[in-house]
């Protein structure tokens, strides 16, 4: 089963105190659709300018991404440009340039309608929807979101919030959007919203899902050193959708593993600019580090 | 076989945005040996003045704690009054009357001296230091801190770090102490100063063990609702303590399962002012929620 994708494709412009790194291959989709290419067929829905290198459509192509959904349109990439102090934790937006993003409408190509798992990765909540009413009957559609659109597009994101059957957000998020400071009390209001899988992450705390059947606490792969954070969130749900869409068994029995998955991939993601790691990756050792959780979390 | 557990026994008047309770039970002492009397029998040190009430050296009695080793000198019990913010991570200290612990020196009674476990709760390290050099020849020997001897007595607790097993404190002591944001980095340069076993605690996110087989990712218990988190931590730690010193096998066989005892014991601390709630739970309410967490954590 393959896995549709749609979110941000852009050039990131990275710096950290350590190195600068300019228009690296970047955004959501691109992050998300890399990491579930490791699990499953991916098709992806975005749009790029003419300035897009056609090294990062061969990046793709590599990853057996089907990119029919990729517009490519005359004007620029989005290209985000951010810094990252010494702790890795906190980054500053110097630059944020939508170019051909500015009036992205996701068309799908018919051959992706049917597709039964759907990630509607960080992009607009307004296209989010608009990419749904497009499907015909997904099995599983997850999203994702940032602070941007609480902030902006609330109206929006509650109306998707209803017709997802998985949600995805970091804890300040979901502080944002609940105003509760527990991230079991968030989770509750959160499910009165619409989605019955809820997953809020924590970065290098991991993350925590709640779905019918009850909590899973999912670890994060202990890294002793973070080279560039960027992507990892996106990196996470796109291995977990990845690893669902070609496993036998109900969405319950298999999201725990799909997630542990994930934050293995991310892991990798932190360990490089960009995707320059998670591309070199293989997935033996993805399913190595997965044993190592395994045994880390053992008691 | 016993623990024996110093640290301060103490008078503590905390206020949260929803309470105010003067006077209750605390200390890093009294709350580490509630937890660790669930598994095994404790011996404790400690020091405390006239106006000490009777109900609660009858509440060590009920938990079969060996008070033998607690001084009653004229004047005054420690006392710590302290404000919670409405997320129940950050707190203030109103006030700190040290009282007949500013002159305290820990002497043990004969019969403590054998003792093979030993927690060095939060208290000076040079006082610490001074309950080790009365023991005979202790198998496990634990201690924990607070960022305020990291401030002041930075050279006790180097010396102190060089003849304990094991090293337990949270993530921004463990920052402060190493100049490491990363934990994993931080670790390493702990176990260079001295302690096989560094145990960084997270809080709600849960504690990172690393000991000579590897590392553990102990999880928190998901509690919707904190009441008050003070003395949690040493619950932490005194209820692992008091898992260890009854299971058989090596230290390295049965600590995580003991840090989970120990995670889980906190929980209950949390859920209610001081030690009110700690101090009503069963061993088979605590043997319940470890079950919960084996499942929660399993993928």
């Amino acid at each position: 089963m393959s896995v549709l994708i749609v979110g941000s494709t852009a050039l990131d412009s990275i710096k950290t105190p350590k190195a600068e790194n300019p228009r690296l291959l970047g955004g959501s989709a691109s992050h998300a659709a890399v990491a579930a290419s490791f699990f499953s067929p991916v098709k992806l829905v975005g749009v790029v300018g003419k300035d897009f290198p056609k090294r990062y459509i061969d990046l793709y192509r590599r990853h057996k991404i089907d990119i029919e959904g990729l517009q490519i349109l005359e004007g620029n990439t989005f290209h985000w440009s951010g810094e990252y102090e010494v702790n890795m934790n906190n980054r500053r937006t110097l630059l944020t340039e939508l170019g051909v993003f500015e009036t992205f409408t996701p068309t799908l190509p018919k051959s992706y309608q049917k597709s039964e798992f759907v990630l509607l990765a960080n992009i607009a909540p307004a296209l989010q929807s608009h990419v749904l009413t497009q499907m015909e009957k997904p099995r599983f559609v997850a999203a994702d979101t940032m602070d941007l659109w609480l902030n902006i597009a609330m109206p929006d994101l509650l109306k998707l919030l209803k017709k997802v059957d998985g949600f995805v957000l970091n804890d300040s998020e979901a502080h944002q959007l609940t105003k509760e400071d527990n991230v079991f009390g968030a989770i509750r209001k959160i499910h009165k919203l619409g989605p019955k899988y809820v997953i809020i992450k924590k970065g290098s705390h991991g993350s925590v899902l709640s779905s019918p059947r009850g909590f899973f606490i999912c670890p994060a792969y202990p890294l002793q050193k973070v080279v560039d954070p960027t992507g990892a969130g996106d990196s996470f749900v796109g291995g977990m959708m990845g690893y669902l869409a070609t496993a036998k068994g109900s969405i319950d029995d298999n999201i725990r593993r799909g997630m542990v998955f994930g934050s293995v991939t991310a892991s990798f993601c932190c360990e490089g600019f960009g995707l320059t790691k998670t591309t070199h990756v293989t997935r033996a050792q993805i399913n190595q580090r997965v044993k190592e959780l395994e045994k880390l979390v053992k008691f």
